[in-house]
């Protein structure tokens, strides 16, 4: 990120800065001696960074901690990353939720908010609940909307780099929403969408199942099924950005859709009723023979795209995100197909964030985002 | 790749060669003037090198061209790469085929040679017979093995890292085969093994149908289906070097193996039977009814196949390589498929190198390590 030019002394500067905040950021409360040692800088020249974060705001001095007595009886200055100097938010913008998490900028979740929606809601209303989402969720914890540095949003459908959705089938009206701009005039600061699968595989790779694991494929294993996928770290998008949209899978076999697969009458449950088909896991979990054999059926389907994905990607880890808190009766099934048709089965884990996997993975965007610029050493015009 | 330490001449004088070095491979046969302009160095330093490249062997000086007078009357000297001062190998180890190419160090095929193997042929059996390919090669060319700089192999099964078959269906006694090693007995040169498809799809990006192409699937779409796929330029070769290893994805649907698919009788063909099932492409081309029915069955699976690589990796193209020169039939019923099933349907071509694929991305393998080590700068030991 640092491009080197000479001797341009506010580009030191800055670099120093960087390396300081990122000591800070990485230790409790150090001293000014531990952030010397952390940095490699010089006394003098952490002291006067420390000096300039402080009157930014960034940086706070703390009381000694208790054994903190020099020689001289003055004990060391301690201090410490203001973290609540700005928030994020994390938002997940679906089919029948709403969810927005708020946070402060190390991450930390202080105050998090969700709302039903309907999956048939037009475009505008579900913005609309959106935003009032998010003011509720302001008022609520009197944090200002003036603090907020980054917002990270997840949504069904390929969105393209300045957040517009390409194509999302998934709610009605998204296919060529500028999501980003839209949601942009209602805040000052960066508003970063990405897919909601993407979103979640970042999720889970930061703080859920996935921690350590670099080569991952999410399956949102719901009633539309989506996939984000880590190679070597990073997100693959693909080409166009529709990578691990997987929703037509299915189809290709002539195989039946969820909510037929799922039905223990005979007749297709309602598409995408999510509380009908966890009623069906909830039953076979408790040993009903009807809906056993339905989740069987579902499982064969749910095999089939997660070994398209794991054959195509060979991963390391598969973490299963759905809709349902029954979910789990499926994960041993799909071990034992998987090992049947991979030459490399992969580590099968269920989502250790569940419903919050999306609106975790937008704020770890939107942390991303923060980082970058705490970080950047060229100056950047603001987004 | 370079380590730039302080002054050390021999590092320096390593980091000037492997510049003129550059500059005269993508040269005709430049100037001296041509390559201090191309290089940036001063004219004494290019002088030097040229001159300890020649003495290596690795350039000579040409006649000067028609129009190569200076003012003095004297005409500017001309180098060229001695491409012919060394050879690489470019070798398939496959089912049906051993098939070797040889080339010069520009990477240029000078000959080739094929035979015929059986597929039930015992591990030993298959590799004594591609040393004798490559012996009867070399005889043949007049060019002595001890010129040979380096071999790429390209066989099924996933390999790994140190050449080692890891595990290979398709070939009898592959799996666990040491197949680097048990090469580099025949060779004094380093020999580097790759997966089959994922050699194909290097090939075909270097010279064949997705030149220009970065994100590209390659699909070996013959009776032991399996692909290959470069992200971004790269090879992406999974966790544990299985991606794309697809051979099973037409069972998880309970679909039909291409043996099935593909009689016209009722009775399935001899599993791995290439002649059979190429003449009932010939037939389908010739417009039978039989055949035509048979190949739409089978374009049923393939589209499967491709479609769920596409769907998970969102490749900017698919190549279909495949076994029979009737293959073309499948492109069209292909192409309108997966426009229904992908949000984002890729690009579909026919490779553009045929049965010479795996062998040409074989040889690219051995070309991209002479080039590592013609423009390393720093010392390595030799493999």
């Amino acid at each position: 990120m640092a491009r080197l030019t000479g001797g341009d002394p506010s580009l030191l500067r800055r670099i120093n800065s960087a390396a300081v905040l990122h000591a800070l950021r990485g230790a409790q409360t150090p001293t000014l001696t531990e952030l010397v040692r952390t940095t490699g800088l010089s006394r003098p020249t952490v002291e006067g960074v420390v000096e300039g974060l402080m009157e930014s705001g960034l940086v706070v001095e703390v009381p000694a901690a208790p054994g903190d007595v020099r020689k001289q009886g003055r004990p060391a200055r301690r201090f410490r990353f203001r973290a609540e100097a700005g928030h994020l938010l994390g938002m997940e913008i679906g089919a029948h939720r709403i969810r927005v998490l708020l946070a402060d900028l190390s991450g930390r979740v202080l105050d998090r908010h969700a709302v039903a929606v309907d999956e048939a809601m037009a475009a505008d209303d579900r913005l609309e609940r959106a935003r009032v989402t998010v003011a509720d969720l302001l008022r609520r914890t009197g944090v200002a909307r003036s603090t907020l540095w980054a917002v990270g949003v997840g949504s069904p459908g390929i969105v393209e780099h300045d957040g517009t959705v390409r194509l999302g089938t998934a709610l009605p009206g998204w296919t060529g929403l500028p999501l980003g701009l839209r949601l942009r005039r209602s805040f000052r600061c960066p508003v970063l969408v990405e897919n909601d699968a993407n979103a979640a595989v970042l999720a889970e790779h930061w703080t859920g199942a996935a921690i350590g694991s670099d080569d991952v494929v999410y399956v949102m294993a719901g009633l539309s099924p989506g996939a984000g996928s880590l190679i070597g770290g990073r997100l693959h998008r693909g080409f166009g950005g529709a990578a691990g949209e997987i929703g037509a899978l299915h189809l290709l076999g002539r195989e039946a859709a969820p909510e037929i697969l799922l039905s223990t009458t005979g007749t297709p449950l309602p598409p995408l009723d999510e509380p009908a088909m966890s009623e069906v896991f909830a039953l076979a979990a408790r040993g009903d023979a009807e809906a056993s054999a339905a989740v069987r059926r579902f499982v064969r389907r749910l095999v089939h795209d997660v070994a398209a994905l794991a054959l195509a990607l060979d991963p390391e880890l598969v973490v299963l995100g759905g809709w349902s808190p029954s979910f789990e009766v499926v994960l041993e099934p799909l071990r034992e197909e998987l090992a049947r048709y991979c030459l490399r089965p992969p580590k099968v884990a269920m989502s250790a964030l569940g419903a919050e996997a999306v609106a975790t993975g937008a704020l770890r965007l939107a942390l991303d985002h923060v980082e970058e610029r705490l970080y950047a050493v060229e100056e950047t015009a603001a987004q």
